[in-house]
């Protein structure tokens, strides 16, 4: 401490005596007068004294270790962990109430666990150092790890939700609450079953979260892969550009059309006369009477892949029906989501506050937030994993917890509403000194009891400071004791908000206080 | 499959014609014979072919991911999850009984961060891959990360829990519960307060938990570091030599006496007349008796730091005494703590099943799982990190819920408990076809409800496999709905265990199930 003081000194002296030095040879070259050399020679032996204190001093002090989480990350506060979980309660329950069981795995896989899934996402994967051993990566997603988990252990069937944190070394964009570790939320069913019964369930999913989360109106748009590949199929696209045009597709809801179009004809090769039939297709969206009215589009349905998806499409559309979530979702052929392995349904769900505007030639400006759920049907992904390439079909879907926690966030900060971080019931006081043994037997009780209770780790604290305590922490009771409570056998209790304050029996307290928490809490 | 078998063979055939031709050519050596150069030539012919072949097939085919996860971590299974989350509720519940926060940081810290707070253990953190940008460490522990909190948000005092995964290069006893990636449950108390009143409180913190889980007897043996640094200075240790000193002390719990004293000697140079005075002291242990005796002691209590240690460790008895858990908590002179940043109280819980025996010179051997809980006061480590060296004294606890979950596990495994993995109450059943709507419509229903159901994913379940279903998953009851309890208005709740039937009017049917699953669950 005294070091580093003494080094910021030195440095301004230093810099003070260059520039003092400097004045002086500036005045006397105006002046014309050269006989100052002594005022100059002065200065320098300044100088000199300082550069000579410099090297008794010694190397200048490394500076201390920069405070900060890495790029793209953040720590949670007590504040944004409870309305965190806030989240996550809504989110496990709904997962529970459809009779999903939880899995977890590990933060990192094998390095070639990962390699050909995620396409070009792939440089986005963070690596571990090669410290001897396997060469390991930090999960990307966590479909990959639970495809893996499906192979590994032979499972034919499985419902299973996990929610973990995933690494992407992508451009943080952290108001909008992208991060390069963030929490994913999936729920996944795997199994051979019939057309598009898992699939509208997680539709179903989707919606009540977003649903109980009370975030505005949202829509679910969807689309199936099968329609896309039908769609450039009869548009004339190379079979060996489906996957390249797709990913342009992708950028539809980010991007303007006639972008879009560009990118497809001068850096992917497309015929204009496709891109623009594809063109008239993605602009199109809508719900059932969509479907049936490109059921009846002949050049479509020449595709059998078209015709499969379109038929898909309807049982799915029929199904969020009787769910009663038809009116949220809306069938949108400019869906495409950029994973490889999506096989059949996709999907994605957008708050309706945060439309896009247009605010340049190039991109569409987000305000807000965005998809925050995606999914999809991934048939083929447990298949590069089984030892025989055994498929096992799988369709599920990932809730943007982050993006929905930036909402929440928001939302409580312009509501002014109270987070409690804490859910003590008891703060055990006195106002009275040498009582630290007695609040000490007394907090132990209330612990034994199963009664959430606090002291102060003061041996004499002032009666203010914990009455103050117990009102910032939204403690609701005070368990106060004296030499007069200790003679009398019973324990004042103050409550917190009225002040109000209650002679009660030591014996009756854990039940007088058992009693208020829970009428409290109605 | 196939390409795979026809590799397999013909490596399999080259192998068996050079070993072949490697005979015949030490045949004829030993037989002085050297007239079988055609034998040989053949079995070259031989060769040459295999090599055709092998050349016609290509390269030899890349070989399947191998299907694990990567070293010293695992997958947990939904059963294991159950236990998992069992165990972290019995934790959780008692850090929030005592007035806990939560918070959470990065999995992963600037490499900086981490650097000079290990001490040897420094070379089992993992490193992320230089990718352009910051160096990242994985954490190591939650301590570090949580004193870089306190310091970057200046925070003069909390009490928070933190549950989180922590990385270690180490090498893995998987079956002993001891992992590369495993999870630490950490309660810490930050701020300047009195003596041992917090650190008396994380005592009975880690009493209540393992009481709670009721894994069997078990010790908190507990030390101060100022206690150690007053024994060895009375034994004539050099300054320099305390750590070094410290961390064969530290061996004990593993290795013996005549070993450590050994180490102490012959690698750390120490005196053997002070190798011999530290022994007596180091394999005292007890309870306030002890600590009067020491206190007796004259050659011990010319030690300042001894002097303040016992002085410290008599408070902390005196208030384990009035918390109750004073006869679990053993004052054990042996006990030192690998971690450098120890500067006060240090404790460790031992499961008392898992006691250690003789198995060689060497070493003792460890039955079961030894240490399941550890911590102590950490007074300097924010000031590592603080802008000004500011110090924030700490003291905490971290619970070794890997090893707590490895005996659960066992355990349960032992007493063929039936682990539920997961909550649904009723599973929409029908014995009849084209009834697939009518069972997403009445499931519908009980979503919306509340009610915790499942239906079969096919469209035309037969009954039996939803009856079987039911019974292995442990679904309490199942709603069927057919023709005739549709035209009656009627669902028919079947009763899992007693295969009881009763029909419920549709509009009665959430209310009956909410009571019943509630008397259930009672």
């Amino acid at each position: 401490m005294a070091l580093t003081t003494s080094w910021t000194k030195l440095r301004h002296l230093l810099t003070l005596q260059k520039h003092t030095r400097n004045i002086i040879v500036v005045a006397s070259r105006h002046c014309n007068n050269t006989s100052q050399p002594t005022t100059i020679q002065q200065v320098d032996e300044e100088v000199a004294k300082l550069l000579d204190l410099k090297a008794q001093l010694g190397d200048e002090p490394t500076p201390k270790t920069v405070l900060k989480t890495p790029k793209g990350t953040r720590d949670y506060s007590p504040k944004q962990m409870a309305i965190r979980e806030g989240v996550f309660k809504v989110i496990v329950d709904c997962f529970k109430r459809h009779g999903a069981e939880t899995i977890d795995t590990p933060v990192f896989e094998l390095k070639e666990t990962l390699t050909g899934k995620y396409g070009e996402d792939s440089k986005l994967i963070y690596d571990l150092q090669d410290q001897g051993g396997e060469l390991l990566s930090l999960r990307y997603d966590l479909t990959v790890p639970f495809a893996r988990y499906v192979a590994m252990n032979k499972i034919a069937k499985i419902k299973r939700y996990h929610i973990a944190k995933v690494y992407r070394r992508d451009n943080p964009a952290m108001t909008r609450g992208r991060y390069r570790e963030f929490y994913q939320c999936d729920f996944d069913i795997a199994g051979q079953y019939d057309p598009m019964i898992p699939d509208a369930e997680c539709i179903k999913i989707v919606y009540e979260i977003l649903d109980n989360l009370k975030l505005g109106n949202f829509v679910i748009k969807v689309n199936h892969r099968l329609i896309l590949d039908g769609l450039f199929e009869v548009c004339g696209v190379p079979k060996d550009k489906f996957r390249t045009v797709c990913s342009s597709v992708d950028k539809l809801d980010k991007t303007f059309w006639e972008d879009v179009r560009g990118e497809m004809i001068d850096d992917k090769g497309l015929d204009p006369i496709s891109a623009d039939k594809i063109g008239e297709y993605v602009q199109l969206n809508g719900s059932s009477e969509l479907v049936e009215k490109l059921l009846k589009d002949e050049q479509l349905v020449q595709s059998k892949a078209a015709k499969e998806g379109l038929e898909g499409m309807k049982l799915l559309i029929q199904y969020c029906d009787i769910f009663g979530v038809k009116d949220r979702v809306r069938f949108d052929m400019s869906l495409a989501r950029g994973l490889d392995y999506y096989t059949g349904v996709i999907y994605e769900a957008v708050l309706e506050g945060a439309e896009l505007v247009k605010s340049n030639s190039k991109s569409k400006e987000q305000i807000g937030v965005g998809s925050v759920a995606g999914g999809g049907r991934y048939d083929g992904l447990v298949g590069m994993f089984a030892a025989k390439g055994k498929k096992v079909p799988c369709v599920g879907v990932s809730i943007g917890i982050e993006r929905l926690f930036s909402i929440m966030e928001a939302k409580m900060e312009r509501g002014n509403q109270e987070v409690r971080t804490v859910e003590t019931e008891v703060l055990v006081a006195s106002a009275q000194p040498n009582m630290l043994e007695e609040r000490l037997r007394l907090c132990k009780e209330l612990w034994d009891a199963g009664i959430k209770a606090e002291i102060s780790y003061k041996a004499n604290p002032k009666m203010l400071d914990q009455y103050q305590y117990a009102e910032k922490a939204v403690i609701p009771f005070l368990a106060v004791i004296g030499e007069q409570e200790l003679k009398d056998g019973v324990v004042t209790l103050r409550d917190t908000k009225t002040r109000e304050e209650t002679p009660v029996p030591r014996a009756d307290l854990v039940s007088t206080i058992k009693q208020k928490c829970c009428s409290n809490s109605i």
